[in-house]
């Protein structure tokens, strides 16, 4: 059987094209097993995985915990707020407390970029990293495409946009290296205060003008906007951002053809898409949070196979 | 086998006298099974229950929880501190997310009265109100109605007291619910501040004077006192309420017969009931906790069996 | 089959030598388990226990939950900051709610000394005391000897000190008792205004000299400084501490032996002692945490035994 050329889920960066497909053939077995109703499969009963969340995520976090109680594996949680890490304690000794309790991987959502890659590099365990800073967010890039090319067929050759606050986004960075592995276009769009200089040496397109990316696009991946990233001082007031930024449904209507509606959530309703377009059958946004299940299923298996 | 006539248990006010019954007897069968140390049973192996509290509830969750892991469902908790709803997520959007990744039940509480109602309405899973602002908590006034049931054999013709703050109380309003609909004699008592307008057109009588209310009654169930929930310009002082409805031993000694004694809790000791009467042979407080579990069990069971 | 003279395990003064033993010897089995990848045996498959935490403490509860789980213990969480507590319900309410829910244990931790002393009179279920104040942390004090054992083959005759605040420390106290118990030779060290008058009552001998007191051990148990347990008044600086109690490895390696180096956890790195000691051979410190994971599942498998 084939396997993933990394012992860890630390970015997408990090995987070659093989990889991916490797997940999403995975991620189609585990999907099936789910949709005929079967709760749980017995594949990690000897696996047990921390959960160290030194940030809020309820979504992301629920999302882990069901695949990994799904594939039967041992799971304990370790939130940021109850934690040693108030104490003064260093992050290699919390995790190196946690795994002499003989813990096999560690799903870790950390605010520092490069914590799950620094943590990698000192402990032996296997790393998946759940969102670190600005930095990555690889399996909810992994769960985007994968719902791409179940609405789509495929993802090589589609043209997707990413709009929104690309400069402070972890999505929209793991989202680009993603598609761009698989032989998508990529276009970024939102205000110049929100976009990074250079990011064209990533081989993405730039566009400021949120109708004209529309009119190009296949897919648009309508990103969160989280003021507690910002810089007050350079970011247009919402209602600004919402008028220039957000889709409406007569906006969607007035497009030539029917482009796809994506985001990671939650949703501000009204600010980034209003709730009809989130609502529309054009929307799969809660296909998105389905295939989340399955694609963590399907990294956590992959990489628990590497253990052994 | 006969089933609810209900898909969700929103409030008792949508039950019939049929339904109560069953819940009974199906509580008495995992009762017997408990009793018998045996911890679990295999029946919602394939079920996963999400307990959503948007309000604190330690002893309600644990309850919840306690039942649903005898029912051998997976249980997941989500809890409104760390949750997405800061983020200004709208309720259904936090729910129609968790039941995306493949959720079966939901068990919330929420500080909105109908919160459940509307939440039903709008999602594809069973729902159980597990407290709705000053609306409704079916779970308490089914399992009060239980243990008088296996305390006094029977609830038809018995004559129920309430207690207590009866304008805020979702259990008051459950128990008058379950008790009129069983059959009982019931009145409310406690200051006129505290007592709803028209509350005689649910069939009950009203009592402002606690020592004949008491000198009434087969069953007194003294509720809580909560502050939280009060208009402070309205309410008597804590030392005035104790004095007029609290409820010690030598006014229970004082009664030519012996009365039982319940309690929601968790007990404001000296002010609601002094100790030596929540201690005391006619208080069935602890029989009403352990109870709880058995309940939950026959409701999310009796609920479960509709879903499949 | 030999049994614990005990019912809870509320302080190691009330445990005896053969009760340590047999301790040791039900760990060295499931540690031998674990080792061999079985992460989970059926022994208490009928068990409910429930950890209530007063107190945070990330790392103590982790290592109790994963015992439970190992030994196939259905376990509940109630953690004080969710709880009723603060709605001014007393202990004992607290708990005889929780096992009127069939719970058969009870793990706590909690600020006050003696409060599982105080349980164990009123409840009817096993205590397993998790920390009370500044009194007692058997699970702490067993797991230190364990690994001291494990490293030296033996606890009788070997000299240990305990460096810091041995004043305010139950980590300190529950270690004086069960190192004389097994025939060792206790010393403490630290500043005077952290030492307890009349300590030399408990068998123990004084040293305010570190140099000194390494010279003579075999085995240095170096406590955290817990800045909020401290009247500030009395205190060194913490850079007067590092000074003189604090061990760096110059001062290691100027010994004529090598001495085994311990930490209850979590460190303050170059407060207590620096990296380089932390991470020496010479440190046991992660085996310490490796062993907590067995020590409490003995415990908690022995006192099990004596429920049924």
């Amino acid at each position: 059987m084939s396997e993933l050329s990394v012992k860890h889920l630390l970015g997408i960066k990090y995987l070659n094209e093989k990889d991916i497909q490797l997940i999403f053939e995975t991620a189609d077995h585990f999907k099936e097993v789910i949709n005929r109703s079967i709760k749980k499969v017995p594949s990690l009963r000897d696996i047990t995985i921390a959960n160290i969340f030194f940030e809020n995520s309820t979504r992301t976090k629920l999302s882990f915990e069901l695949a990994e109680k799904r594939l039967s594996a041992d799971v304990i949680n370790f939130s940021a707020s109850q934690s040693s890490v108030k104490k003064g304690e260093t992050l290699i000794d919390t995790v190196n407390n946690i795994l002499s309790m003989k813990v096999d991987m560690v799903v870790m959502r950390h605010p520092n970029p490069g914590a799950g890659i620094f943590l990698s590099k000192h402990v032996n365990a296997a790393i998946v990293n759940a969102g670190d800073g600005a930095h990555e967010h690889p399996t909810q890039a992994l769960l985007d495409s994968y719902s791409i090319r179940e609405k789509l067929g495929n993802v090589a050759g589609k043209n997707v946009v990413i709009v929104g606050d690309i400069l402070h986004s972890r999505v929209a960075l793991s989202n680009i290296f993603a598609l761009k592995l698989q032989g998508a276009n990529v276009k970024v769009c939102g205000p110049k205060t929100l976009l990074p200089k250079h990011i064209e040496s990533l081989g993405v397109t730039v566009e400021t003008n949120l109708r004209k990316a529309l009119h190009w696009c296949d897919v648009a991946n309508m990103l969160r906007i989280q003021n507690e990233r910002l810089d007050i001082s350079y970011f247009p007031t919402t209602r600004e951002y919402t008028q220039q930024y957000g889709v409406n449904k007569a906006l969607l209507n007035s497009l030539d053809k029917e482009i796809v509606i994506m985001h990671p959530g939650p949703i501000n309703r009204g600010v980034e898409i209003t709730t009809d377009v989130a609502d529309s059958h054009q929307s799969i946004i809660l296909n998105q949070v389905e295939n989340g299940v399955a694609i963590r299923m399907a990294v956590i298996y992959l990489l628990a196979s590497k253990i052994k």
